[in-house]
């Protein structure tokens, strides 16, 4: 926990914190903090800055807060992201928060088990909770949008051409396309796929739409791998 | 498993080989192959192609094997990795495999815990198996090296330079350092942190060796994540 992420819930003033549970839990065992003593804090969804630690107990802690600095930007890129298998979702929610990704879009695919809906890290607490490790890891305050679109065709069709709106649009797929450009300077709409990929009616349905396919070399990638290398390539 | 890796022990004779355990269930499970299928085959350290079904029964199948592909090539570069914790460790050597990184150096530093290095992770039959799985999942045949260095200043001092010769060193560090190089087109050198970062007497005995300190945003990144992402940008 690179950055202390406080709740509305948790201002008792503008300027003190009272927090209980894991937060506090990490601070006594891992961070080792004593009172008076000072760690990075962030208001979610807002500024950054320092916590003073005014009493702490086995029960909860109270800080002095102060907030001066604004979370780092965001990444201009908007994942649309087959839904992958619970575990992998949920570490590649805390990776997306972690590297600034601000809106992914879940979204159904041929070969996406209809189970991976089922998952309990689809559920808001639980999204939100991976999503604020994530952000606490990267020191960043602001929760990425998440989006789920169960079916493919109306998203595809009628929802998705707004959200291309000046947008780069690339989709990840292995076959004879041109690589995957690097450092781009618009922004960039990214479709990648499940586990097998995307079946052939579903590419064609993102071509029709207006992506460009682009390969990322003969080998195979998790999806896991292939979201980190590619926003590491791309941005 | 995008690809099936045969061990020198299963070729029963130049072009057939017999198997059984998890590769074995893996295929009768999953793939959920039959006799007269077929299925991508590689030999470990070597080239690529077809295995054929034979007979295939719960304990064990017979294929037909015709190697006729080179496996991809590896990425130039030395990854100079300070031992992360074990359950990141195995997934980080599963990337580094899939990745395509030949060559890992598992490196002490001040901020790596002793206990890390007990991980049975680390045993040659685990860390194989690991790099294996990351084999499979990238349809590569080649095993990375791996070398353990549990002593960082003999290390720096004495082996280092002899890995460095003709490639660019690369310190990825946080701090008012250039951000990292991108399509590089040299062999590289690079060298990623623990959790918490190299300590400073770390990062000068790595300058003296030749280093460039590079930094990547505002963002502090998991060690997982700044691996694959940097490996994204570099190559």
């Amino acid at each position: 926990m690179n950055l202390l992420l406080l709740e509305e819930a948790d201002f008792i003033a503008d300027d003190l914190a009272r927090l209980s549970g894991r937060r506090l839990q990490h601070m006594l065992a891992i961070q080792k903090v004593d009172e008076g003593g000072s760690l990075r804090v962030g208001r979610i969804g807002g500024d950054m800055g320092k916590g003073t630690i005014l009493s702490l107990s086995d029960s909860h802690a109270e800080l002095s807060i102060t907030l001066d600095q604004p979370p780092p930007p965001k990444l201009a890129v908007t994942l649309l992201l087959a839904m992958p298998r619970p575990k992998m979702f949920r570490r590649i929610m805390q990776h997306c928060a972690t590297l600034g990704v601000p809106r992914i879009v879940l979204l159904n695919s041929y070969r996406v088990e209809k189970s991976y809906w089922q998952t309990p890290f689809l559920e808001p607490a639980s999204l939100r909770e991976n999503l604020l490790l994530g952000l606490e890891q990267a020191r960043d305050t602001v929760l990425p949008e998440v989006m789920v679109e169960k079916r493919f065709k109306p998203f595809v069709e009628d929802r998705l051409p707004a959200l291309l709106a000046n947008t780069l649009p690339l989709l990840a797929h292995p076959g004879d396309y041109p690589p995957a450009p690097r450092a781009t300077t618009t922004a960039v709409t990214l479709a990648i796929g499940p586990e097998g990929g995307w079946i052939p009616y579903e590419v064609e349905k993102f071509v029709e739409a207006g992506f460009q396919p682009v390969q990322l070399g003969a080998r195979i990638l998790r999806v896991e791998t292939a979201v980190t290398s590619l926003i590491g390539r791309l941005f």
